[in-house]
């Protein structure tokens, strides 16, 4: 269990700044922390996302391996909640919900966006809670 | 604040996996979750870090922007305990202990490590941790 | 004490949206949560304040009672730490810090703030925190 | 999420204590903190709320918007809770429950009630609790 | 809701250490925490509970009103387990499991146990936890 | 550690409702809950004190045990606010702050107040919390 | 209720380092904390178990008393996914699934495994959490 | 970090129920939870020590490896009450404090008690409590 009142942090590129805060704040429901010329900086899930202006950085062709980030949720009402709001507000999706290990202790539901700048997010939900690492 | 219970989880890449195990485990102090033929996966702060084997996508020459992730620790107690782990297990240092923003709001202190798979960690700590975000 | 989960929300009249975000997100370092075209949503510190572009509602001379609103901070470091983004931030004041109720068990120090709508903000700091209600 | 150890406080006017304390404590529910001459603090859902005495300040014709406050609470049991003690106590309701933003994200449930010196409280619950901002 | 830390201590007299203990401790499952020559202290539900050897202060006649004493449970898994320990272990009941104040806000079940030395322990469950005060 | 949201209630008598809302909730800074034509309910330190117009129960000539009841500070400095308090609104006081089985594990220290229907109120503070049961 | 932040340890023996961490990491789903040339230490269920590399004391006949260790779930979801995990990666159990003090107030399951190293671990849950102790 | 509401338990060999409760209830400060013809059960900082009666399988000779149990603190003040306990009541110690891998980043404060049946009890502080696992 993590403590709650530290703060993971990632910096990613991406390529606009609003079409950033399209994204991350009015479509996935992220909060803007802050916004300076070259980066905007989102409470997303409560850790802290940093997106720098860097065109140059963005990955062409994405794929989900080795590089992409997310947040693991304990309740499945919150995975669940995410699923519905990625249909109602028709967030891109690059990998459609789907199971993987099934049968086996870890055991989780998955599904991965993809945000303006070719940055993957996975959001997962395990059974077994304990798997979660 | 974030949510107890939830994770969020990085994926990046490494190079060779005892390599990555020593780094993560047996310098930063992180634990070891889980470990397959091609990934480790690592409790880091109580989130979690997947390293998956794939040296092809090692950067060999890192920046730490746009990229980089870590933790932004809430009492300055952990963040000197992690400076003091730094020298004491001579974890290697990417760019060493700096202010910056001072005098802004947003002024903290950081200090970034690199792993044996060039990936950037960032570490820090804010004066106001309103600013964290 | 409050329950976490839940969220207290107050509705004020706003003028311009664009110098709300200013005031509330980049001065006062709350999040936007939300922005529609007539109203945004703040995250102030953990509570909701929603902005409703009301012009003809504003208040052309503010007085501090009989409405006004705040948080009351039950540790001096996040009261003193606000204080201080004031400074450095030159957020506009209404009325500067002063104690009220001195030497009695109600002794609490106080800063008013005002924002682009002449709606007024009230931190404040008690000494013994059963007096916070 | 906020801090439970915080308080959100908030002024509003009042025309008459007898009649504040009856509704905001015998008929709300909510408990009384403190009592002067000119004021009452009420303990409101664990945050304060001043009624300050200053009949002249009461709006005659009330609307929701631009100024109202109320509780958003994250278990609708809490929510099915007062709307249960609003039909038992025969608390004065100004706008009957209601469902907003059906089929979006932001989708709530919401009532709003009017204290005797015509404040209007919003209170809500919304299925996603991410989308309480 | 009460301070984690905190501990509300009661002291009641009782006529016999041994019997207090074989009442608290091995029938209604509270720990014991201390043992001198004329009291025993009970770690009661979380709370203090110092039962002082006082025979001549027992109340020959007890009844429920003015003094009793007990815990109101917020989940209803918490009254139901302890009926059951009731029964099973054929703790003295002095008034039965009722209802009192049916169909208003404060309707709650209810159940008074009485202890060797002729206290009273009211346990409660609320429908509403708001109206557990 | 006890249940934050179970409460720990306690009955006791009072001769009149008045003074003993004065005193619980004016001097003591408690919170009023409830109040009916037979009893007030205080939100006592987060638990619940139900005074029961009962004067025929007034215990003429207190003595500190074996009944009384009160809070145990985990912090000192909860403690401390508390004599401060009973210093400026000049509540009465039983026995004066002092200290219990100095030199012993269980060294504590202590005030005793007395409510207007005689019943005593004892506040502990002790040096190892672990002692407090 | 135990205190979060602070850790019950305990030392065993066990026989091979390399096994211990299959049996303890790879198979109960434990995380590894450290690994020096006489030891491992495993974050087991968020306490610590340190295997000391000491042959000689091993028990070749293990019984059930007077020596195990394990943990006592509050949730009988954590219950039951343990036991999932138990079967799913064929994990030695020792004595199987059982209900022990059946009819009592101390009614609980229970399942003991068995490590490399002969050491027996217990898992139960209560019915009724009072009774964990 | 652990669960708060999981309880570590221990089964260990006892000689002497009388002399096991003096040692760990009266002396240590733990509560006893239970006590059968057999066994007693203590509430040990929270987890749970089960002492059986089996005088057979007492260590004549103990030594602290490979088997000994105890609490790890996170507040060197709950460390430094615990010595001060010691001290008032003269607990057996087996191996007074010492400091335990002095300038690593592992390095600890360490007493060592024993109990009445031989049992080793081993009490630590971490300067860095990342280290305690």
């Amino acid at each position: 269990m993590r403590e709650q009142y530290n703060v993971f942090h990632l910096a990613i590129p991406c390529k606009d700044l609003d079409e950033t805060v399209e994204f991350y704040v009015f479509k996935l429901g992220c909060k803007l922390a802050r916004r300076y010329a070259d980066r905007v900086t989102i409470d997303f899930f409560g850790d802290q996302v940093v997106c720098h202006l860097n065109p140059e950085s963005i990955d062409p062709s994405p794929r989900l391996y080795p590089r992409h980030f997310g947040i693991t949720f304990r309740d499945k009402i919150e995975f669940d909640n995410l699923l519905k709001l990625i249909q109602i507000r028709e967030i891109p999706v690059f990998t459609p919900l789907f199971t993987r290990f099934t049968k086996t202790a870890e055991e989780h539901s998955s599904i991965v966006l993809i945000d303006p700048a070719n940055n993957l997010l996975e959001f997962k939900y395990y059974i077994d809670p304990r798997m979660m690492y």
